[in-house]
């Protein structure tokens, strides 16, 4: 259902209006009235006749017009009943400011999800709760009772009060930017943060979503909308809670599960997503989001005087994945002849104190570098601005003329200039020329460099091709009446793990290269087995009630004659009884021994956040003593499985080093896809370890296969 | 030499001394004026009478006193004549502003190196050439032309006048603290930075040295003081060159090679040296490390409203390596009698909105916290400073109250406080207290983690035992004759690699476990050779002009019979033939095959700013596809190479996963400092591999070894 009646009410019912200055009740009916919202404006409050002069309703029915939101300041427990009578009213949204629910543990979410009901009962969408509240800045519905609150383009979407505080408090102190609207998405009872994502992308007056998130609750969701999202517009994201404590600190704050952080950064990033850790950063990087183009070759040329900034932005930029291009023969050429002889030219580009006498000389050398092709974007660091501060007062007229010209540059050629001064805190007029340009400036150097690379690395992504796994996110591969028949069974038996022949039954339904041999209950049984296959062979205990079965002596390896392998089937029951006498076993599993080759490790779990998700990896030490995996939420496409095998650090491996031939890596992306066909369509599954499996040259073969189910 | 006349000079010389305001010999007579240094100024030009109401001398030899320090702002070819009239009056040292030095190339280093030997000569100390200058801020000798610097006990010692420029500005603006010193290192043509490090070091007007660095000359004497100097007083550092570009663009800044990045920060973090990556933390870190005492356990705890800043808080010190220990239960009863119900107590401590009306909750809280033998320092974050600001008026006057209690508690309970407000910049009163006080407040989140995650890690390394490498590090093994002689054979041959044999000599010459066996020039020497040896052997060529033997078809692996051998040696010999028909043949070395094991590697070579560095890696694709290695400057201690195989990501393998035995570490270890040894004790050697070892449960064998010989 469309936010529309939510995020741009009509009228708004104050339940909890007061006439107390210190209470939310009453501070959103003076910042309303204050701000000019030009919608209906309800106080609701038996006790009260008028508030702030504007007549007081007994109840949201008493209310003469229709009501398009509810703001709701009361405490927790009364929310279930405001709600039936929101209902009754047709209200169509309601923010619940009240914290209380899910994020004090079960009791609290009980009530949280019995809001949640109710809201959905009447169609009353939810903000909240346990939110700072909400603002559209283009009607002014100010819920928040934050004052002076700068208007702009960018939609901020948080999960803390504070974050918004110290997000605008930025953009008032340090910026001509300011924001469309402002939504503390608190416990999401209700309306998810993709379905915010949604609605600003097709809002015309968002340029730039900027987002402070500790935990989602439909992470998949979530990742199709940004998909879309930042084909059109820049989500700029910091995503906090991946310590330990930093997940508990999240978990008493807004009830969110932080989930995994590798698996987020990694989906967030593939989604087009600005990612980035430092708080420092988000509003500038959204401001320069929201007020320059994007760079399309991913190649900035920095610009300065002196060498240290030039060298830590150097490194800065290259650590972002940024390329710093040589500049062309001719750029070169051109640069010289106006530059020192001690400057350096090939990129970065130091006037070497050429701009001391005159800055114009920046704007000279800007046009110059802009009009090299190899050339996206210029970042300009030291001290423009300052010239006219720290030498000589009549450089401050130069400095302007020179930013002027720059705002007409970027205007001209669309490749963006970003600007580090370190006179930005003395606030010269050249410094607001170019402000007033769209060119962003910045007293950091890590913020400048941080934002042309965010121009950079956006500007990259949208020329890329899409990633089409949206389209399929919602198709799912069907499930087989075998597979539902394999599992019901073990469900039947009140059973959650699959025991291996089970497992490999169902594999091999799905059309998977594991051989799923006949469980052997007699050791007559085991040897026509063992015949069967011809070669050596392995045994296996198969028992609900041994895990572990190397420590109960559940397995035996290369065996190669008959009288071998009768004489281990004893031995394997023997030892497994020994182990534990009340042990359930069903028989022995026997199976050809694999053939040496790579070993390679496929896993799936279930991520707080994002669901399903499929961990890759090389088998043995890698994983286990490096832990060199890669992560993808599923389902996985083809392309994706290919995408994962170049993520692990090892990647080199696979296509054959120190004399190895390469693998056969379609077997292996086949296999991934087919189980992230196969955990999409058992919902039952909740873990799946396919460990080891051993790649060859050409083909593969599944060794040991583990299947999980939930409650 | 004792820098004290230089960095303290009683006397100052201005050479290049002029009446024009915009040059540096107008500029800093100025400032040596109006800043009232106390020494005497000597203007220097054979043009003026006066300047500045100062007599001006034709020349250094025509000043009637004794001259400490020359001031020379003439340019570069002038310099080294200059140098002579300063020797020859008995001038003890110069500050050299000219570029066109060592930063330009060939030419350029080559008056560097005069102008360093006519220093040299006369006894002369220089600081330069290429630098923005220096000041000593406690005898107001200011040789910068920089006015309205700030005074206090950081010692700044930069490579660009930009950074420092930069730092100046940033206490100018957002600080009460300033600097004891500022010193622009530039091209460390004669000073290098471990003396300015040593000097200040025992400066008592010191209390923290802060670096900007982009290479430094003479990296294992740095390391040396760094190590005596952070036992005494914090250093902070920031090192920069860690791209390719960022390489290029030191090298065109101040000639400095940047040397290999993971090797300095590891070796500075090492020396107890505060390594900050983002230019933003520098100041603000120093300025913590100034105020406050370092936190000995390594354990913070975390005082928040509301959750956003808290979990990212605690985000960043956990990557950082500090505690964020659970409060005892005491303390947790304490705080939840005084809070909210909705507050969160572990650690972080959210008083979830207990301080709206009344912020004197904060000082309360931090006293509970402070008093927690647990925690050894507290950051406070969110809004405090703000609640006067945001909520209402009368508060301001209890946030100070409270400001002025923290204040007391860090002073009785030797624990550091942190505070980051968003209000910073706003500027409320309760603010300035706490900085009078000596507790440290930022705007950013991120600064105030990094400031007193600085406090916590600083303060663990001093927990830590020294390291005491500092001892060792001009004690050197010696060279053995043997060893000589092999060398000097190699040299007078004009090689400069060693062939394997002889690379082998000299390592079991030194007592290494490798087989040097004879080298065979005929097959019957070789079949001899491999009968007594007895089990299966290797067979490997040997010549100056083959370097890749197995290309060559010049190895042949398990020989086990004397026919092998023998039909072996004839058909490496022409296929080396054929291989390369000129090359010079000197037979073949036979050697035991090892028995399978660990592969290791161990390698040597020289770093540009560290001189010999040693590094140990697992063989084969841990080191080739994954460069699992670790690092250390030479030479290396026992403790140091145990410390080595501790680092590797891949450690656990050293002692046994997946079934496997541990290896022998112990002998891993001698081989390590055996090997720093023997370089140490040949100047000649520049690289040198052994490559791979392998190592037993017992015990361990080099298989190859390669030794490069530098010119």
């Amino acid at each position: 259902m469309s936010l529309e009646k939510v995020l741009n009410a009509g009228s708004v019912a104050i339940i909890g209006a007061s006439t107390n200055e210190t209470k939310r009740g009453f501070q959103a009916i003076r910042t309303l009235l204050s701000e000019k919202y030009a919608g209906m404006i309800y106080p609701v409050n038996p006790r009260e006749k008028q508030i702030q002069d504007l007549d007081c309703y007994a109840g949201v029915s008493d209310i003469p017009g229709p009501v398009d939101l509810a703001l709701i300041t009361t405490p927790a427990r009364t929310i279930p009943a405001i709600l039936e009578d929101c209902g009754a009213k047709g209200v169509r949204g309601a923010v619940i400011i009240a914290g209380g629910f899910g994020e004090l543990g079960e009791e609290g979410k009980k009530l949280q999800d019995e809001v949640a009901q109710t809201a959905r009962k009447h169609g009353i969408r939810l903000i909240g709760p346990n939110t700072s509240g909400m603002m559209n800045l283009k009607t002014n519905m100010n819920l928040v009772g934050m004052q002076d609150v700068p208007r702009g383009d960018i939609a901020l979407l948080t999960q803390s009060g504070n974050m918004a505080l110290t997000l605008i408090t930025e953009a008032q102190t340090c910026s001509q930017k300011g924001f469309s609207y402002y939504v503390g998405v608190g416990n999401e009872a209700d309306i998810h943060f993709h379905e915010y994502l949604a609605h600003f992308r097709n809002d015309p007056d968002t340029r730039v979503i900027l987002m402070y998130v500790e935990g989602m609750r439909d992470g998949r969701s979530f990742l199709d909308e940004a998909r879309r999202t930042t084909r059109v517009k820049p989500v700029v994201l910091l995503k906090s809670g991946r310590s330990a404590t930093g997940r508990r600190s999240a978990g008493s704050h807004t009830g969110a599960l932080a989930g995994m952080a590798e698996v987020a950064k990694g989906a967030f990033t593939r989604a087009g997503i600005t990612v980035l850790e430092n708080s420092d950063t988000l509003f500038p990087v959204a401001e320069t989001l929201s007020s320059l183009p994007p760079i399309a070759n991913n190649a900035v040329a920095i610009l300065a005087d002196g060498g240290g900034h030039a060298t830590i932005a150097s490194d800065l930029l290259t650590d972002m994945g940024v390329e710093l291009p040589v500049l062309g023969k001719d750029t070169r050429e051109k640069l010289r002849k106006i530059l020192p002889f001690a400057a350096s030219v090939p990129n970065p580009v130091d006037v070497a104190g050429g701009g001391d006498a005159d800055p114009s000389i920046f704007a000279e050398c800007a046009r110059i570098i802009l009009d090299d092709p190899a050339v996206g974007g210029l970042l300009i660091v030291g001290l423009f601005g300052g010239y006219g501060i720290r030498f000589a007062e009549s450089l401050a007229v130069i400095e302007e003329s020179a930013a002027r010209e720059m705002g007409k540059m970027v205007a001209e050629t669309g490749k963006p200039i970003v600007m580090h001064s370190l006179f930005n805190s003395a606030g010269p007029p050249a410094l607001d020329l170019l402000r007033e340009a769209g060119i962003t400036v910045y007293g950091s150097l890590d913020i400048a460099c941080r934002s042309i690379g965010a121009l950079a690395r956006y500007g990259a992504y949208l020329s890329s091709s899409p990633i089409e796994d949206d389209l399929i996110l919602h198709q799912g591969a069907g499930a087989i009446p075998e597979g539902r028949r394999i599992i019901q069974a073990v469900q039947k038996e009140g059973r959650n793990a699959l025991l291996e022949h089970e497992a490999g039954e169902l594999l091999v339904a799905h059309g998977l290269p594991v051989f799923a041999g006949p469980l052997c209950e007699t050791a007559d049984a085991a040897v026509t087995a063992a015949e069967r296959i011809g070669g050596p062979v392995a045994m296996k205990i198969v028992s609900p009630d041994i895990l572990h079965k190397s420590d109960a002596g559940g397995v035996r390896l290369n065996l190669t004659t008959a009288e071998s392998v009768r004489r281990a089937f004893g031995e394997i029951l023997a030892s497994a009884k020994k182990y534990d006498r009340r042990a359930d076993i069903r028989g022995v599993i026997v199976s050809p021994m694999a053939e040496p080759g790579m070993e390679i490790i496929i896993g799936t779990k279930i991520d707080d956040q994002f669901g399903p998700i499929i961990m890759f990896g090389l088998g043995g030490i890698l994983v286990e003593v490096l832990k060199d995996v890669s992560f993808r939420v599923l389902p996985l496409t083809p392309e994706g499985a290919e995408a994962m095998m170049g993520e692990i650090k090892a990647r080199a491996i696979l296509d054959g080093v120190r004399g190895n031939p390469p693998v056969d890596k379609k077997a292996i992306q086949r296999v991934l896809v087919k189980v992230s066909e196969i955990v999409e369509a058992y919902p039952e599954i909740c873990e799946m370890d396919l460990n080891p499996m051993i790649v060859y040259k050409k083909g593969l073969r599944i060794v040991d296969v583990r299947i999980i189910l939930g409650k």
